[in-house]
């Protein structure tokens, strides 16, 4: 069987589970969101757990660090688009900054 | 006296300052470099490194992690442009990505 967290959703998919997920939104087939922490040391905490995730389940977003504000930019190279994956990541990195 | 490390560059320093450092450019008001490395933990081995410099030194780059490559941003925002404390902190990161 295929495996289905690597099948790239469709549209309506990826807008359901952007309704789940407000702060997120689909920017060139990829998904984003910024966070805003107190400090630098807040964005740095925040990215070292994104990391450890990311690595562990070998889904690595693109982060970027501008001192208390960091950006989450997620899609799935493999299957050229938004999966399954991405939202998990989305869901975890929601929990992550508390 | 007013500290000479906050003084915004002249173009002629700053060419001067970016022929000393043949890896990095000057983009809109910023200097800017990318590194690569083995891998995502890699990438994320030198941002800490770097995080840890920049925030002894209360001077802060715009960092983009993108997997094995990160991307180092960076401009006095007191002054207004590019300063000594810029080009400070891209010695010490070409430093630290060894």
């Amino acid at each position: 069987m295929p495996d289905q967290a690597i099948e790239k959703m469709s549209d309506e998919q990826i807008e359901a589970g952007l309704e789940k997920r407000a702060e997120w939104s689909g920017v060139g087939g990829q998904i984003q969101r910024t966070y805003q922490f107190g400090d630098f040391l807040g964005s740095m905490a925040f990215v070292n757990k994104v990391a450890e995730y990311a690595e562990r389940v070998q889904h690595h977003p693109d982060i970027l660090i501008r001192y208390n504000r960091v950006t989450l930019t997620v899609s799935t190279h493999d299957a050229g688009g938004i999966t399954q994956k991405d939202f998990d990541l989305a869901e975890e990195a929601d929990r992550l900054a508390g």
